[in-house]
């Protein structure tokens, strides 16, 4: 007897590194060529655990995925997306490295910091349609 | 044997029925004095079931709460709560009436039309925090 599907839930960074003439800078990473969905750029993250808060999931894959440490994390937005065989809820965070902590791709095939104009222009899986729109809608400074 | 706990899941709209002075109006009810957090100003909204789609439990509730039929779903912000013996993951959207359909409170205890800046001077729970927050900065003419 099988229960109904609940969406995998799955936590993600817009994480803030450093600046760049006077602008921030966030990270982005590049799927491996043979992940699912490989090639593309993504967020930062991964699911999280039954009994586990969404932050601290946050957290763990930060630290797992860019070896960094962060502070600082508000709720952006989310995502119901329904991929063949699986449904998630991506929950979207804004997040920042505490002083001396430095990304590095240690999951990713490539790490960039980019500007939000130019986060913006790169192509995003469907997935994240309701971040980019939330990012462009926003009164904020980025 | 019981399963770590999985937050439960709650889609909320932030529902536009008409306007006021040219302004957009927006529909809050007030919880009955009786009920959890008795007399709080909410927004309607309620549970989705497993298997249930987040916009389709949507579409139930605000039938069930105003009989009212909404079109043009979209995700705004998300958030998280723990409340004692209950975590909630609240799924915030926007949506509006469609012609001819007519908020009525039929679960709340009061029901009012406000403008976005009558919404933001009410109090609301804490759990509503983030969508405060979201609708404070957004870009949008509300």
């Amino acid at each position: 007897m099988s229960e109904p599907a609940l969406p995998r839930l799955v936590a993600v960074g817009l994480v803030r590194h450093g600046d760049r003439a006077g602008e921030p800078t966030w990270v982005v990473t590049r799927r491996h060529p043979d992940a699912h969905l490989g090639g593309a750029w993504e967020l930062p993250g991964g699911r999280i655990e039954p009994g586990e808060k969404p932050e601290d999931a946050l957290r763990r894959e930060l630290r797992e995925e860019l070896g960094v440490e962060v502070e600082g994390i508000s709720p952006l937005t989310f995502s119901f997306f329904e991929y063949p065989g699986r449904t998630v809820l991506l929950l979207f965070y804004e997040t920042q490295t505490v002083a001396g902590s430095t990304p590095r791709p240690l999951a990713a095939a490539e790490l960039r910091l980019v500007t939000m104009a130019e986060l913006l222009d790169l192509t995003w899986p469907p997935a994240n349609g309701p971040l980019i729109r939330h990012l462009q809608t926003s009164r904020r400074p980025w």
